[in-house]
């Protein structure tokens, strides 16, 4: 396809090290769909005749069914999924199948079809974080008085509900659906007529392609419009995030799995065991999607890393976005869908985590807060309250297992009234305001979570 | 502070390693806004008297000042910018600061001080990009019909306006604030009232304190709100995106002022000379933006790094979240006030660049399309062309300099009109379509880009 | 300085955000020693007569003094330490000290200095390390005998010994140890002579200043060695495998100290409290650690971002590398120390460990290799334990406390010796070989683990 | 071959999630390897009998032989590689199959099969290093006196010659193979027989699998045996720094071929053309490389990060290694030989090069040092060349071209001997110490680097 300039045939070796259609033939759709767009353009604008455009477009529909078939023949030799389906073009209609490419580049050619596949992408990755969100919702709806501990650098700190836990996860994906909602609107922008890199002598009409296309907005500059990926850095960064997110909410499953908090049960279709040890049920599902994370951590830098010296306009360095990309994007739903599907399914083990919140002296910032609330500042409740731990410790009981009088060793603002401050129901409720665990509380931040996820707008309008 | 329960005091050495006052210090001004908001919040709703709100709020704005006037002295012995306020708050006023700390914890109050900090700097690079953005809509109306070699793969490809490659810059620059505007509102929302991470037990009003402080809205679940940096991911991502333009442009710049291109001047005082060579005149200053690049993009790893395996609710990890998070502020503001400064004050060598455009075959496309618009399909009108480029080569001239009837030995399409489309400024005129590189079109991008940026919304209405 | 060639002063802001000095001053004393080896040299050679070279070392060993009492004056308009250092030593010897700068450049002078400095802390590292290994062997000394339940995936999965799983982290660390030994040769290599780029028009011998300075072998390339940061990235790749070991470390430690698990105390001096919950004792330092991890993970990003791009020879973004490296040793080395401080002052809860051991059915693998040694395949055998497990499971006990009836309804092959096989001990003792967790084989482990510390080479032998 | 503890079938999605042998796979001939050691040793020991032990040899030879020949049937059901392999062999010689896993688990076997399939690749490395090397230095032969500028800043700085520039590309790779060399001690020691975590109670004996296998020692601790993955994070930052150099060298190759240098030509073979541009020929291999280094460090990222947290032993996050892993060998060893077959192709364009190198000045520093030399201090000597270049470059000429009056206006200490110091040649000739440019140093050089290359020790010497 460029051979009239040069003397010496592409090594072997170099021709399979510089292709990419083992991994770009995954853009086929998009490529074709631009394509066709493409043609119509060319062809309502008068550059070529509707007679050669609807040739054209007959014949890319006819690709599309054999690729759907998988009848499509992909070579190597032709490098890329561009001059792929154009070859193919050209052998189905005859020469009228040459005139495709004008007016435009593989630049922006590959530049349209990386958005429509990211734009695509975008979109099942909301549908699936919808999902997963839903799901939370009614796992929390059906424990916003389960009790367990909620911990500060993995100590007891006070008690929570599950529903509040699990409500902390649903504000996370939350975020991140936010975040996916906002770079789409940086993807769906069409940088198709910027040609090689400075636009075309040709009469075209961007506005038909990107109506035709679905894009909100056309790139309004040629040299950016085929440099910039952004877009895939930012769509990648989001994804960093939210595997971030399923992490950490990992870490807790394997932790609540294990024999020593015993919090959680993990349904078995998402464990597997070993091969040699026979009693082993092991978190792979939460184990595997925490080790996946890393692998996008690493996309992350690869694609900052790419693009942070490169003089305008395109350079062949860009091959390398896309399988950093793609494996992005897969690794990011199959993750989603895997969580989807579990987490809904955890069965908490509510004895074990009531037992666990009465280890640890959860209550003893209520004991604090009484002590308070009787006209002690602070900062000298705080103090009074250490001491009371550190003989409960000494003693090896909670402080609400202390007699009153030992109480009132340490304090004589202290009364009979206190131990219902101690109990955990009692330091659930008094937690009564947005964002706290107080059951009532709780239930409403789930019903203003069913809105949010219903008014969170991203699908095109249109 | 948290002696009570202790039997063994802090080791020296583990006191300084895990102090943060050296560096959390410099949020002091959004830790006492912080606490006087809460203090006034607390007095409205009873918790502590209106004499005792406001005994505090003269004490913390006492303290404010003595800052302003360095005359505050911190101590690594109370660990960390909270403490030192409030520890001077009760040398101060006496008891009633130690009231302050009721319904709070210093997990909610540092992330409220975090956001408020990072509210700032945001619109501190807002107002650096738009600055930015203006100089560079301003080089780029000088500009319109100054020709230079548009690159691909760094060979020359098609003429473009110096004009129409500073607007590529521009569009980068948009995109920038487009992502800052984006973070800001989850930047902007209120943890205070989370206390440690479950709520407090105290009868407060969260939405007092948000309207106080500025707040877009309120977080809405404790554990999440203690737990969360993705808004100092995010800052951080868009900042790495912001410092790969950045990067981008410095490389262009250096390419520019070597002297094989010699397109460009930097005034001397963006550059500095050699202790041994006497002739040398060094781009220093986006050498250093380069540079700094890398530094961003480590910060960027580190965060996601830190976070990702942090069960809820806060652990000491975070602390390490704040000296990566302000290293990357101090040199994402340096590094654009720089280039505000430095970029509108480039000089272009015209001559240079136009007879760099004159080598390379800029203008083969154009040949390429002359034969297309008299009827040869592209991908021949291809093949022609690469066979006049390698006649060019082998003769050391660009085919605007071959004899018509040399170009006619490879089309009898070729007519004697041929070397119109053959100029730069044909050739320039031709990109006649949004995004291309015409003059009259660059000159509508600029009109364009002045509403644009000043259509791009970040402050505050209040 | 440069300022020949020159029409405009730098700008005050330029000036500063290219200076250096705030932060390399830090090797004074290097580029001292360096600039002492470097006019002796030159006085041996003839280059300048040796009074001129005395008074320049005398001039310079002055200055070292005055830095080491504080009485040095920096100056941000002299750039960098090696023009603070020169300016003083011109001050204060008069125009003979201009003479020292002949036959090198800063390019060679600062990556001189670096490599010292570099090869001191790689010294201080290995020496920390040393301190640490030995801890470590003390404490598994201590507990060879000591049964915790060994883990994977965070499940039970065999009993081990306390001291077989601190024998891993000591493994771990000797791996540390070999890879900065080996990094230290390439890090003792000198570039002073290299001058700018090309080396020197003067009759220097380098080799004298190699053996005054302790360099072990001579930068063969002048261009490479003014350029090479290998040793940096190597360095901080060590420092980030070693921290990523301290925090795997720190998890367990975190792990280990948590209510649910009660394995560890670690003594009060190396954790703090909380500002709310009075009962707090959280494990700050194995937390920071753990974050600061995430940041030299960072650096080393940081560190290969900023050489990726870089044309030979010296380029301005070369001056980033010291902060994230300065920043790495301090980190690396904060660390270590409050590792060695801490680690050997662990105290294992031996009952919580063994009544852990106890549950989640650590001799299932044993049960399975008893009924091979009966002739059983291991796979078949596999089978019957997951069935005797999942009835164990069904009735909440362990395998070992089902009855011989029971045990035998899954093989005939059980017999009353059985039961033997399955408790701790003998399940312990029975892992018999090199590596195994049997107590004679951990052991002769920590025994030889003693004559490694002491065998590795690391300090020069001059 | 875990199912007897589990109630319900493992989830399609979830089991394809979680499967491995669609890249595992690659390890089959180490695994098989492996085991053919491992059922040797078990008969050597009496722990299957010589017959059981020769069938399970005879039956994994017959395997791999189908491997070899494509016949063999991979299956997700059966999750990973080693599962696939004993499947196969029960199925070939009956349950004496099922006692190969005897004394192992797969978390000895896999990290046995890495280090196996990691030694092979970095011994390939190491070959492909060898050959580049010594393609370098047969390019530098024939250029050691072909001047070049050489650059800091990319200004011109001073004469060097081309060979001394490939000389410098030479070292860094020298530090790589030394690199590599010390990684694959760590990488050759034998975890085999750490079983599960914690050994095995069979009467195994190591020393006989390590022989087999050609292990140089065996790992101390079982539990640090299955869990270490440091050998896998030091290949990939050795090959991050590999790359590195790969992508500097890119960096100058790719300005080398641009119109403005035009320094050196690469065979057509190592390039593409354009699309639409028919004139372009495009350095795809250097700037593929250049961007291939950003998906190294990717790598880098991600290993380190996925091995952070991790608590020990195994954990599934673990799987995750082997696809970076498996990348960064991939694309290390395919950069390596294009390059190897690349870079001694490079023609340099002598005339291009030498009139570069009269632009800019770079004989400066030799006048300065003339002036040294005649008695002026160098910081004198510095000022007064600076003030000569800023009148060549008022005038447009280079300071050889001003006339021996307009130099003398500078300094009366020029004489009409100047003018030799000036030359090109002269300047080269001058550099003239080990490191340094002149012709016959760099023959020296390389004559040692010949040497050096030979004596790289690396290959086992069985």
């Amino acid at each position: 396809m460029w051979g009239g300039r040069f003397s010496e045939a592409t090594d072997k070796f170099v021709a399979e090290f510089t292709a990419s259609v083992n991994f770009d033939k995954r853009m086929a759709n998009q490529d074709i769909d631009g394509s066709i767009a493409h043609a119509t353009m060319l062809g309502r604008c008068g550059i070529i005749t509707s007679e050669e455009s609807q040739k054209i477009v007959d014949g890319l529909n006819q690709i599309k069914q054999e690729i759907a078939d998988g009848k499509f023949v992909w070579s190597v030799a032709l490098e890329d999924v561009h001059m792929n389906v154009e070859s193919r073009l050209t052998a189905l209609i005859g020469d009228v199948g040459k005139k495709l490419h004008t007016g435009r580049s593989r630049n922006d050619q590959v530049a349209t079809d990386i958005r429509l596949y990211m734009r695509e992408q975008t979109d099942v990755v909301l549908g699936l974080l919808k999902r997963l969100q839903l799901g939370l919702l009614d796992l929390a709806s059906e424990h916003t008085e389960t009790i367990m501990p909620g911990f500060t650098h993995l100590q007891t700190a006070q008690p929570v509900s599950f529903a509040h836990h699990v409500m902390a996860w649903f504000e996370m994906l939350i975020r991140d659906s936010e975040r996916f909602i906002s770079t789409r609107k940086r993807i769906n922008q069409m940088p198709l007529g910027s040609a090689a890199l400075a636009g075309t002598t040709y009469p075209i009409d961007r506005t038909i392609t990107a109506e035709l296309l679905g894009f909100e907005g056309i790139c309004q500059n040629s040299l950016d419009a085929v440099s910039d990926r952004d877009f895939a850095i930012e769509f990648t960064s989001n994804a960093s995030i939210l595997m971030m997110h399923l992490s950490r909410m990992s870490e807790e499953i394997i932790l609540w799995m294990s024999a020593q908090f015993g919090f959680v049960v993990v349904p078995d279709r998402f464990c597997t065991g070993s091969s040699i040890m026979p009693q082993k049920k092991n978190p792979d599902v939460p184990e595997l999607v925490r080790g996946k994370t890393a692998r996008v951590f690493g996309q992350l830098t690869t694609l900052l890393t790419l693009m942070k010296n490169q003089p305008l306009a395109y350079n062949k360095d860009n091959q390398e976005d896309k399988e950093p990309l793609f494996d992005c994007v897969d690794t990011l739903t199959g993750s989603l869908l895997a969580f989807a599907d579990m987490l809904p399914n955890l069965i908490p083990n509510k004895e074990n985590m009531r037992n666990a919140t009465m280890k640890g002296y959860a209550t003893a910032t209520d004991l604090a807060d009484y002590l308070v609330k009787k006209g002690l500042p602070f900062r000298d409740a705080h103090e009074v309250v250490g001491k009371t731990v550190a003989l409960g410790v000494a003693k090896g009981v909670d402080i609400s297992e202390l007699s009153l009088a030992e109480l009132q060793g340490f304090s004589d603002l202290i009364g009979d009234d206190v131990f219902e401050y101690l109990t955990l129901e009692g330091s659930l409720n008094a937690r009564n305001h947005i964002g706290g665990t107080a059951p009532n509380q709780v239930k409403m931040a789930i019903e203003r979570g069913r809105e949010r996820v219903e008014n969170l707008k991203y699908l095109n309008s249109t």
